[in-house]
């Protein structure tokens, strides 16, 4: 692999951990908070691959509320009106990874710039970003919102070539999201999957570029990279 | 609505039980089957939606192959050829469920014509169809590898039409599958969602025109319609 000249992230899951609705979630019902949040997530994912299929889309809030929605009507859990805009703004209050902050000191110190490319609005992205504190880390933040479709769509992985104007060979695609880090392979991106929980590699039809089991191991890789070079 | 002037039918899930593998999976992994038999459904889902987004369309056996492969790795089974080739075929083996047949026997005395459209490949759909005895029912069966696209895309709703040479509002869409009704929907057809196992319908900005708990109730529908005309 030839030395990249950008870095960019997936957000959900990969620099933030969506799972962190789930103390939220058990607030307003005790002991369910990890299995509403599985099923939230796999259903938000659900409706933002569906969406795009049907030609239907949607904003990424929009998409997160319905499957909440969904959620709390198959678990047959109550849901009213506060409690569904407390959880949705939940997606908004993301925490990083624990690692992540340092990693992407570590990174900015390589000098290569870095981006995130997430199925996010504007809106959304801005939010988390900003409230976690790590704004400052990026040189771009890009949203699916101006190509009305979400990953692993191949229009959504060109606006990072677009924005960073870079060709794809060119920038390292970074997710936690084998689905997203399969799409992105598929498209051109080298790609390294952040692989926390030990799961395995979707079938697919690629294989990632590396694999890590934190984004600790991001710097070296690319400092490694940058010293082949 | 107005009297529908054909029906449709999704293959996997809503005239066949897809988890009618879970026995032949039990043989192999016994106590596991069912455990198997739902991971390897949901995969097949997503590898079709994803392959579709991704423009990587393959064949539905090679989509539940990889399928399946992933589920094994993932629960840490040990998969040799034998087992994968014996699995893989039973899925050309799905067991109607109970209440098909007679239900579709009834169907025809209302005189519409029946119709399968189905993710399945030709040789899958025949398969299945024949290995069932329930072929002399169908007038077509519609595949969606002419298109290289999966449900819920639009083109694949739209072989229906082409091949049955109705207008959408003339052909009632039958699934138990909710992503697929709500995409079936969003298209144009009228919808019947076969809810048997009483889940809440997705949220994916429409609702089925008629919901049943079985295909026994879809004779007496139909009639009514047909009355009502």
């Amino acid at each position: 692999m030839k030395p990249v000249k950008a870095v960019v992230f997936d957000l959900y899951g990969t620099l933030y951990d969506v799972h962190s609705v789930a103390r939220q979630c058990s607030g307003f019902y005790p002991g369910r908070g990890l299995e509403i949040s599985a099923m939230w997530r796999q259903k938000q994912l659900e409706y933002t691959w569906l969406r795009t299929l049907m030609g239907q889309y949607l904003s990424f809030e929009a998409a997160t509320e319905d499957a909440l929605v969904f959620t709390c009507r198959q678990l047959k859990l109550a849901l009213d009106d506060k409690t569904r805009a407390t959880l949705c703004d939940a997606y908004l209050h993301l925490q990083p990874h624990p690692e992540v902050p340092a990693a992407l000191s570590a990174l900015q110190r390589c000098g290569l710039p870095l981006a995130i490319l997430s199925n996010g609005s504007v809106h959304s992205i801005d939010s988390v970003v900003g409230n976690s504190g790590l704004r400052h880390h990026f040189a771009e933040l890009i949203s699916v919102d101006s190509v009305r479709l979400f990953k692993p769509h191949t229009k959504v992985y060109e606006l990072a070539e677009t924005r960073l104007g870079l060709h794809r060979s060119d920038i390292l695609f970074v997710s936690s999201n084998a689905w997203d880090a399969a799409g992105a392979r598929h498209f051109g991106f080298p790609v390294c999957w952040i692989n926390r929980a030990g799961n395995s590699f979707d079938e697919l039809g690629v294989q990632p570029d590396m694999t890590a089991t934190s984004m600790d191991a991001l710097p070296g890789l690319v400092d490694r990279q940058a010293g082949a070079a």
